[in-house]
């Protein structure tokens, strides 16, 4: 990051850039509860490797992580099981959300990457094996990444319970085709709530910085992952964590990124920062309008890209 | 039908020429209660408009109807709400089966025909409207129509509730469209009893008698629909009711037929008969071997195709 | 055919019928040359196994005979090398047309069946074995069952030779595969000529006769294939003819047909008579909107169904 | 790069690491002509953005470019017409090869990215709006940037314009669907040309090293395009750059490169160097075997990885 401003100028600059995106999306109304936020929220944290923290906005309200926390249900995976992730989940960007149901169906319900449903629901499979409630343990995890007791918002995860006919859809084609052991509902429940984990973007740029640090936490001062491992995550990242505007997102920000239709987004600066921004009106990708122009202003205006 | 022979010389007949059909299919598997049928089983049933009925083989031996429900479905649902049938459900062929998933999804849900899995869930769907169980709707038609009590097997019945994966993976993905309206545990338990209706060759050729009689059953001296429905009904099993085997087996049979995983298939001859064979071992499609065989040497002794 | 009016009343009480389903379509105009056609344009011939023939309104107009040609080279191919046609091309409905593309992709060339472009290009690939002037060779078959010189029209052929791009990306795809033999640009080249033949329905009608009589043509007074191959060419018009409004055409009319971008479609009464229709104006499917309705009302008066 | 080697040492090192490869892949046959070269070929090339520039094996011996152009092509279009590239062809990665008519047959016609053969073929086009041949302006630019005078292989050429069945599918369905200005065979006569450049590792490394250098070339001391446009292409190469095994090389190499079925693949380490590495034997993706070994082995010892 070579830049003159500090990063509360930065932030402030920030603030001003993205107004005009507000109205340029919609929250998403897939998921009932989550339609009832305010649109015209935003927030944003960045935190450093060496210590300093910035918050701007609402970057201290809890928002629901959704599928933010794909990530650290890998990142549990990947400790637990090394490797033996990659014979139930492949590595590679999907192409189009479209057709998802399809690719999934043609290459006999093995998903193509852990952060589109499929892959995701195979990571909670997987999970399984060691405890009964996975979405326990991802909320713990993450709650310990970032030194926050981090609770799962009972109405939303009940709400994609009830909705969660696609996610049903998938997950059976997949315990029909094998590639998943647990009982569909078990996963599906397990999946809901995790997705209904809340954080705010204080909270989820910490629990995220050792993606920027080589696997160590300055925030707990513990390494939780060797740096290889922090190096492919972000690799997954950069190529399979914002769905088909991947593309798009390395284009524009060019930084490893996962983003969740709460509107929330969390961005890795290998070996300076980790940066979490948070608005619920999305593109028709899913991904967060105001916050994809936030990271997109960050990195032109720090410099920062890894490309 | 133009033929020298008289019906039991034909079928005598046919039963020596399918002899070396045996073993070159295999029984069906995936429901596993299905699995433990004996593979070398063969009946055979015509019964005529005329009052004619031969019988051969193990054609009186109750057998697992499966897919061939499929039609007798179809005809409650056309008898109680007519052609907003069709609003709900196509009349075109699938193509392969192998992407039904996908062609469903491609097509927002909205089933090609109620032949095929995803259709035939749309009209349980239909018939759930008037009654909680439409399993017992369907048993009883056809009951009534062979004049015979039929049962559901329950053993197979708990067998396909249990690994009912992909057809779930169906229904929720017609739920998430919004073309399916009831809970998708209702359609799926109603959807495997019906197929897990049993009856022998002899009911299955007196039940589907009014398909070739003008919608008129000679069996109950009643008209049960009207002629035109049969008429439609049988278009439709001519271009859909063999999965994708249709058009082979309109070329090598010339019949409207329709097959079920239970070995079963109906044919229908126009204005004079119906026809029911029974024999397990299935061809890659799904369909018997030995009773396309036995279909085609009918045909072909009796000159009987459509074409 | 049972019915009280005679022949002429009936196709005089059609004309009436069909007159509101001028408008409902669009002439053809992917082939700029056909989009130069009179939309109103509507005529009818019925030739009958026993000698009879009626016409109609402009039966006796030339008009771009189009994918009803296909019908014809498939069968100067199964005269010359009979069931090897069928390792070259399948017997099965296609499905939808908006993907055929990826369809003959995913089945590696082989085309699902003769009557969609792939597997009519594969017929003119066989009969290039033969002969370097296919489309001459069809043009003359045609002209000789229905006892008149046909022309190709050269302003139509050039249209379409110019235009056939998706045509000629099937044929690559295919050539790439390796099941097609001869050079794209001379297949494309006859295909298209082929496509140019005009005739009448006067004629259409006379020369499909004997797939109603069995393979014997009343006009020629010769027997011109065997009854068994007329049967056949019968089923696979039903299942296949009419593209994917194969099934809807089976139910509403109940008769094997075969239909072109022309706006001609010719129907067997099998044992009976061969219906010719053509009117320009088409439906989404590329069908005559006023052909398929004159046919429906045929089918309903004469009730000649096959089913 | 933070490696205490000194760079002889890691190229040297690598070459004995890289060794256990060779024969786990096969030579690019389905272009005749490329078939013909010794598959036990290996050579790699570093440039540094300083001056160093190291070279090992064979990597002064050139080889057939091949999609590696594709990348140069692009940079013309960019420095010529801009964003306006981004209107005729996407920035996504496109999921599997085996479907790619398929996908774009169902996006109408509209190319995924500018490196799948679809997007290759719209940036050919694009150039051939400025020049009449676009294959030698692509020779000559990366002759310029590498300051060597380049040539197309004719034989290599010929080859591959006789047997580009599946391109010519594909130019075709783009020509059908409005997406493809020029003539089909102009546009595959020059790709196929430009396919065919020959190039060495010295060569592609040196022409690559702009990408490395924020746009400036020190080859040839000279701003060739902007630093926004070097970090977008690199953007473009790490999401899409090694068709479908692009989440792999970032998951393994973590750089952005292009590799093309000659056997070459470029990489670069952004502010720091180009690597180019060349051997035939091609996995079933159609990236080099030993090429991706050499430069994970690279991106290990050197840690020079972007994540």
């Amino acid at each position: 990051m070579k830049h003159e401003l500090s990063l509360p100028e930065v932030l402030s600059q920030i603030e001003k850039t993205v107004r005009p995106q507000f109205g340029k999306g919609r929250v998403a109304d897939y998921i009932p509860e989550l339609a009832t936020v305010d649109p015209k929220k935003f927030g944003m944290a960045v935190r450093t490797v060496s210590g300093q923290e910035y918050v701007i906005g609402d970057g201290d309200e809890p928002f629901s992580a959704q599928s933010v926390t794909k990530l650290f249900a890998l990142g549990i995976a990947l400790n637990r099981i090394g490797d033996e992730v990659w014979t139930r989940v492949g590595k590679e960007p999907s192409g189009t959300p479209f057709n998802y149901l399809s690719q999934l169906e043609h290459e006999a319900g093995f998903p193509r990457n852990p952060f589109i449903n499929a892959g995701a629901l195979a990571v909670v499979d997987m999970l399984l094996k060691g405890t009964r409630r996975p979405d326990l343990t991802v909320r713990d995890y993450m709650g310990f990444l970032c030194q926050n007791a981090l609770t799962i918002d009972e109405a939303v995860a009940r709400s994609e319970i009830e909705t969660a006919h696609k996610n049903r859809a998938i997950a059976n084609l997949m315990k029909g085709a094998g590639t998943l052991h647990h009982e569909v509902e078990t996963v599906i429940a397990a999946y809901c709530r995790q997705c209904a984990i809340t954080l705010s973007c204080r909270d989820l740029a910490r629990a995220a910085l050792p993606l920027a640090a080589g696997g160590y936490s300055p925030v707990i001062e513990e390494t939780v992952f060797p740096a290889r491992q922090a190096r492919r995550l972000n690799a997954l990242l950069l190529t399979c964590g914002v769905y088909d505007s991947v593309g798009s997102f390395a284009y524009r920000v060019g930084l490893p990124a996962k983003s969740g239709v709460g509107g929330g987004i969390v961005a890795i600066v290998p070996g300076q920062a980790a940066i979490a921004v948070w608005s619920p009106e999305l593109d028709r990708h899913g991904t967060s309008v105001v916050g994809f122009a936030a990271l997109e202003a960050f990195s032109q205006i720090t410099n920062c890209s890894v490309l």
